[in-house]
């Protein structure tokens, strides 16, 4: 199985995605929101690029079943319910409900992959889970880091490197270069995420912002054992179908 | 000192540029060509785009006065002097003579940064010499590598890292999340550069080729310790001005 990884959504041309399968990973923090928030049950996940167009998107809802998610400079959006932080999307909160999200690097990526074969929402949450249906599917597969405002984000870099790392204990990959990165990155650092990522750039500002938390629930291994998997603009948990 | 790194051309904006310190870098094989070329006396180089573009120039010169020099895939351009191995560049042959180049990768990455400030021509065989010359500048820097095809090239993120771990032995840097990734792969394969390269697409490419003992000439530090600059179009060693 070959396996491309594009460090920002911009470096993937669109025919690298299309009709392909494709992973979208934005660790910090939107894939990791998403993540818990269909582990604990919300219905789906619209992703969008604008305020407005979530807005609009909202009056098709009836006042319990949505919620406004997302954020802007790391911050809660005015009016929105939720921020972009995974640790408010509890059960209790998102249960049953349609979640309309915005944030600045993670749903862009999504909507870049819109002409993909299938989209996976992927985060260390999921990383075992997210390879078990790679494997089943058994394509070739295309790896799109969200990056932090167009640029190479680590973070996104080293969840790559764990799912390629656990991908080959049973199947061979052919990677390209920064697959190879990636990899090497993980598995040399693994015991100690936070070290090699202390000093990058968003890790810092979430840090500064005072969402350490965050990072280390977004840092945790298969800790939500589900597959997001968006079509049709709708993310939602692709094991609901199957139970 | 701030230091910003693009793994390809297209990764980097045009403001990400424009008046900035930008350092080209692609090792295999454009930057180490005109490197050796100008260390070997050559007049200057003139990187261009098209086939087209570099006969046209040529017309302008007398026939004893300039080369043609490039590839494509990796081979000789028909009608050709030379072609981009470094090793064909000796003092016998470019001495005096202006070298019209095209290649792949390396001269796009060149032109891209038409805009900059001052544009350093750099690859792990004048290492010191860039790093040298960089303190002096004293400003933040943009590393741009060439990458191959577009995509991320170990080999250039590589010499990045060495460049980058040198300059911090004298100065304070800032680097971005790219940055510090070269620094990390390059201090801890320095030893063994090849051996992280084996298996990435534009070394196994060159292999293939029957490029070794280009590959092995490339990755050799501080070979030929000078500085070209690319100015109003044409890459010329700043150290014949300082002599």
């Amino acid at each position: 199985m070959r396996i491309d990884v594009y460090a920002t959504p911009d470096s993937a041309r669109e025919k690298d995605l299309k009709d392909r399968m494709v992973v979208v990973v934005d660790v910090l923090r939107a894939t990791s929101t998403i993540i818990t928030g269909l582990h604990n049950g919300c219905r789906e996940f619209i992703p969008v690029i604008d305020i407005e167009e979530a807005v609009n998107i909202a009056k098709n809802y009836e006042r319990d079943a949505f919620l406004l998610g997302g954020e802007r400079n790391a911050q809660k959006i005015e009016g929105f319910h939720l921020s972009n932080s995974p640790r408010e999307y509890t059960r209790d909160v998102v249960e049953g409900r349609t979640i309309i999200i915005t944030t600045t690097n993670g749903t862009k990526a999504i909507r870049k992959a819109s002409d993909a074969k299938e989209v996976i929402i992927a985060g260390f949450m999921n990383v075992n889970a997210v390879c078990d249906y790679i494997r089943e599917i058994g394509e070739d597969t295309a790896m799109v880091c969200a990056g932090t405002d167009g640029r190479f984000s680590l973070e996104d870099i080293l969840a790559v490197g764990a799912i390629i790392s656990k991908l080959e204990d049973e199947i061979r990959l052919e990677l390209d270069d920064l697959g190879m990165v990636c990899r090497y990155l993980y598995e040399n650092n693994e015991d100690d995420l936070e070290r090699i990522l202390r000093g990058t750039y968003h890790y810092s500002r979430l840090v500064e912002l005072g969402y350490e938390k965050d990072i280390e629930y977004c840092l945790k291994m298969n800790t939500a054992p589900i597959v997001p998997i968006y079509q049709d603009g709708v993310i939602w948990n692709i094991g609901n179908l199957r139970d």
